[in-house]
């Protein structure tokens, strides 16, 4: 796959060295607050360094050890982290077995790379779900099996990395299955289910009320202030699940995806109205890509999911060859409102919805340009920079490379 | 050894790319605190990236630089940091001089590879004499020479990496020797002599009353909380000396190793008995370890300190190959109360004791499962988890690779 | 040039990793503050990991990815960050087009690489002039041209690598271009001009009140405490330009370098004279260099700038060969005192002047060992450690390696 790799003659030992590089830039438009909301994090031009991660791989026959720095940030611009470092053994046909920090990966889009998604960022209901109990560098126990029509995976799940709370660390677990109910050389029609839970949440203070925060930016992370945010205390445990649904016929691919969420309530506090109702977010997205010249989007059976345009021959104009070109249109919304109609256990979030439009330029393999259009409104809630409600627009472009 | 390495045809150059990734999965039980203690960070469950380290080294001719990224951290699962980063020529025979960021040896524990440990943790006594002047990262500028039958090394050391004092830093030196007066083919005997000291302690504050703590956790690291703690002020300067016994006979190894520490006292603020009392800890331990199945643990000349066992067929269950089993027990006591007796000069930090027992399963040569059990005994001291005294108990796993 | 590079057959991939390490021990003398001074983090003795750099290279075709981790700083003793990566295009001959975190290159000082430089640390006007628009890991989109005769570049940049500013972030530029007007064995005559803007400071608060501090050490990084330093408040955008001008003849080089800095002033605030009048600093540097054995500094065209000197036979005394030595002394003045004249408009910063002097000794073409003196003077400005003004001296040493 093009990643420098070095082995021993006999086979046994191969390392090797790989890049997932990909930097942003962009800003906001439109923006204004309403009067007494503050204007929040919307600068007109910012960067970020959305993933710098330098993967290290180590095989002895059929084990495995990966180890992969990531000096990018979802928002702020970098810092020094980690991505994954797990133990692996693969002596059984098509299995993976993981230990270690990990993505467990749920949701069609997560499972998809990051490197090959259609646009810059996953839908904001698939990066909430996934939070949930699995993300990246997610201590992980588990194993994934695929075949050919046929995927599926689950792991139970501890704290992310450098994120152990003090008093007690989360314990949850995940699960995906998918298939190819069809296949021809025109179309894929690709079904799945994903689930996941927090069979626990973090106590990080002395406190046994057991809180968490469902949030996220308006699918560009060019920003730190996340305008879409439900804050839940007394949590006893998290679930999620939905349907994945794809389809490609030829260049097009069609994709959508359900999510449901729910918290239950712990035994912390008065056992009042709002300290007890059950609480249940939904989001949902429906997606549109076509590739207008190099090879379509394929399926990629090792991820159940599907993957970015091929490149025949690379960029070079003075023989006509100019990479791959694809677009995407996307229609998202998140539902962070709980029980609105009923003041003693109302919970407002506020609802986001995201129109956005893409083009993605591959000049050869390895590389890509992303230019990324986003209209996003989101209904009020007690975030000091949603107030009222707000709207607005972002452009932001990417440069990647990925070795 | 294993280690992925490149090098130039006419052998001048080499670059080689490790790993020694351990991470940590486990908890405590039975720890409820006595009366007016708190309870610490002791969690039932949790997880740690204990080592995380990207040893690269680069040679040209009999020179040679190395650096060691780190993202595993002692305690509070994962930090981004470095392990070392040192110059060294290997020019005279058998011999290495090296200067940077280094870990120089001291203790027969310290002088092994934490790849080959017997038990999870070093015993406490063996991290409170390191840390002193030696330890992770320590800027250093020494030399080391080993031969069959001894082995010897002497470092002058100053502050700790990222660690610079605002006023000023640590200064100190280490020395080590080590010799096998009997070696057959069933039976190594060791002995051996360690010596550290910091001449003068880091001054961080701008008062010149420099102080210095000592303190350890439970000799398993999923915890931020040391119980066992003495902070000395008015220090003038640190040492510790100490003997080193090993001896192994066939498929058993036995060690211990003994220290006493002492504080003089500085010359800042009034004259009194606790303010120029010298103070003297000491501590010890004893191990025992048998290896059930597998080539038995050895002598590293290069190390002058005992080595992991080895495993003749990698695990290969239809064949009956089951890698290497050893089984380890520890009974391990640091005292840092000093002067007890004396109201006016007596210090109270606390004696750990830890009974400790584990089972080590290698696969093969580079992957490792360690199973350890712990009982701890601390004295009462000023901790705030500690403060009426304190015992419990912890099981913790590790997952281990090293290239 | 020495750095491990693994190749595909065809000559389609390349990848490479290398090292830039460097070490620095020393400590400052004479430094007792006037009345009324804090004395600063000025120590006897102390460490700095100045530069442990990895830089990481993937090649495919004529598009290149580059990143670096750095687990070095100016001047806290270390800390992992990044410094560098982007994305590059080097399909035009002799040219470089790049974008992402980058070092854009102005002034001659500054297009040396570090590895490369005559005393430890560059003059401080370079460095106050770089860190406007330029400096470590800024992102930046631009290209560079070289070719026997002349050198140009030109960028316009952003923020630096993980410093995004909460409420609006930089916008600035660079430019640099230079010439050989003569040339021949024993001379190269090198002249340039370079010149950095930034069109706009980063809002870094809730306040629209753009502030911009210029600081700097004593050319010498083994301290956090800079005795030069101006404030500049309500700033609408900075400039500087200056000549480049350097000789080489045999082994002697000289060089020298002047740049103006001028602040124009924002619209925040009253419109009194000292938030309007324009701010201007001066700086400039003198240096002479001399190698005493081995291979001459040279002239590097991909830099535009001078190189190291040469190791034509590795160290190896039992052959009389004892590498390269070289020595170098500089006089170096900044003035950050402005408007001194007129009492509503004054900015007292200070001036600072260095007089240096090193010795550099490289064993081989991958090793050095620098030693630098420093006589420093600064007027009197705001500073806690320098309000009656301050002198004093430090001695530094290096140790280094580069692949």
């Amino acid at each position: 796959g093009g990643r420098p790799t070095i082995s021993s003659e006999d086979g046994m030992y191969a390392m090797s060295i790989g890049l997932a590089f990909h930097e942003d830039i962009g800003g906001f438009m439109g923006m204004s607050p309403r009067r007494g909301e503050t204007k929040g994090d919307y600068e007109g031009l910012t960067e970020n360094a959305r993933r710098l991660r330098i993967p290290i791989s180590f095989r002895y026959k059929n084990w495995i050890a990966n180890i992969t720095p990531d000096f990018g940030s979802s928002t702020a611009d970098g810092s020094a982290t980690l991505y994954e470092a797990n133990l692996n053994y693969a002596g059984f046909r098509n299995t993976v077995i993981t230990a270690g920090y990990f993505q467990p990966r749920v949701t069609e889009e997560d499972s998809e790379s990051s490197n090959e998604f259609e646009m810059m960022e996953r839908p904001a209901i698939t990066d909430i779900v996934r939070n949930i109990a699995a993300g990246d560098a997610r201590m992980s126990f588990g194993a994934l099996h695929y075949a050919k029509r046929w995927w599926i995976a689950g792991y139970v799940t501890g704290q992310s990395y450098g994120k152990r709370a003090t008093y007690d660390s989360q314990s949850g677990a995940t699960f995906r299955v998918a298939g190819r109910p069809y296949v021809s050389k025109d179309i894929d029609v690709h079904v799945g289910l994903s689930a996941i839970t927090a069979f626990k949440v973090a106590q990080g203070t002395g406190s046994s009320d057991r809180s968490y925060t469902f949030a996220e930016q308006p699918e560009v992370d060019l920003t730190t202030t996340k305008l879409l945010s439900a804050t839940v205390g007394n949590v006893g445990s998290i679930w999620s699940a939905g349907p994945e649904l794809g389809f490609r016929w030829k260049r097009l691919v069609l994709k959508g995806e359900y999510y449901n969420i729910g918290v239950t309530r712990g035994d912390y506090g008065a056992s009042t109205a709002s300290n007890t109702a059950n609480v249940n977010f939904t989001g949902y997205y429906g997606a549109a890509n076509y590739t207008i010249f190099g090879k379509a989007r394929s399926y990629n059976i090792k991820e159940g999911a599907f993957a970015a345009p091929g490149v025949d021959h690379a960029f070079d104009p003075s023989h006509g060859y100019w990479g791959a070109l694809e677009m995407s249109a996307r229609y998202s919304v998140t539902d962070l409102n709980a029980n609105l109609g009923n003041a003693a256990t109302a919970l407002r979030g506020g609802q986001q919805t995201v129109w956005s439009a893409g083009l993605n330029w591959y000049p050869n393999r390895h590389f890509r340009f992303m230019l990324d259009f986003n209209h996003f409104i989101v209904s009020r809630n007690s975030v000091a920079a949603d107030v009222m409600g707000r709207e607005g627009n972002s452009v932001a472009g990417r440069i990647q490379a990925a070795f």
